[in-house]
């Protein structure tokens, strides 16, 4: 079972990561946990790059395929070998994230960057999608207190350092494509408190393992 | 005026890239000498990644999307400014390289390949691709001699430890796309000495650069 979280920053995404990780580890399964950039060897040079704030003079495209670089080296070598062995994936962030970000935030064609993932993910994708959907404001209320909390500046990461404007279109972009890939995507309400969110997550939860089930009997 | 030099290791590129660059400064042009991967800030250390022998882990895709995003950036911040200010732009190595080596030599798809390039380039592509064309027996045995003579060991890059199979799909890649694209490529005879393959350069040059008065002429 392999299985992406998608969100905004302060969505409680990572949160939420956690304790999911716990439950399903408590409901007996071997879980792995990743996350893009970085979950590769390779990936962790490339997240370095890509999360500093100094970088802002990266283009967009360039951008766009440091990631797609990341995730093709984090699929061969991290996701695929660990859902051949039967373990689960929990993946912080996944393809999704580019068609939504690059795509919907930064202008390029979101059906372009999709078969761009197709060759980076060779056709890999997760069996649930949890999107925490938040209002930007909140978000990044959110991601700033967290940054003040750690003794940082405000606006650490680069993506907290961007306008309201594109954070706006990002969560407009995420809801959209969620919409397009309703089989997989399910919607979380993230607005509410963390055990809120958490309740939300396992009931989802519970209904794609038991479809999983009935799918493996058939 | 932008002119990519192609073809594989030990096809003599490079001393050729220093003379075609005096020779051109002669007369009377100004110049920016560049190279893939490696032409930008970022670039630098993509290239380090990219041909460190070490990394012989990264897999194709992610080989390629890391080329890609050293180009994008290489396209933005090299080489575009430089043509805006009037400039000749000399590249060692362009957008036909990931083509050539990742699709003829790796397998992917040459045709997927050349729509990732348009993103990359935003669809800038030479006035001009030299091809330095040799037979890969020849190639090799210049490229492990000129390591000898630097005090490295023999495969001392990425290349030049492959296979002489993959070296052979890389000459035959250069001359298929060469002639699917042959209004843009010349294709040099790199087995004679280097004072005979540069003869042939400063010949196609200067038909080059006839035509191109011609045309902004009219």
């Amino acid at each position: 079972m392999f299985i992406s979280l998608e969100g905004m920053e302060g969505s409680g995404k990572s949160t939420v990561l956690k304790k999911l990780h716990k439950w399903l580890e408590s409901e007996g399964y071997d879980v792995v946990l990743t996350r893009e950039p970085g979950g590769s060897e390779l990936g962790k040079t490339l997240r370095a790059l890509l999360l500093d704030a100094e970088n802002t003079d990266i283009t967009s495209e360039a951008e766009l395929f440091l990631y797609l670089a990341d995730r093709a080296q984090h699929v061969s070598q991290v996701i695929k070998p660990a859902l051949e062995s039967g373990k689960v994936v929990l993946c912080d962030r996944y393809a999704d994230s580019t068609v939504v970000y690059q795509g919907y935030g930064r202008g390029l064609d979101p059906n372009l960057l999709h078969s761009f993932n197709e060759v980076a993910t060779t056709g890999l994708w997760p069996d649930l999608t949890l999107l925490f959907d938040v209002e930007p404001e909140i978000g990044l209320r959110r991601a700033l207190s967290r940054n003040i909390e750690k003794g940082l500046s405000r606006a650490e990461g680069r993506f907290e350092a961007e306008a309201m404007e594109f954070h706006t279109r990002v969560r407009e972009g995420y809801l959209t494509w969620a919409a397009l890939n309703n089989k997989r995507f399910a919607v979380v309400d993230a607005s509410v408190t963390p055990e809120e969110v958490f309740k939300q997550v396992v009931e989802r939860m519970r209904t794609t393992i038991a479809m999983m089930k009935t799918k493996n009997i058939d």
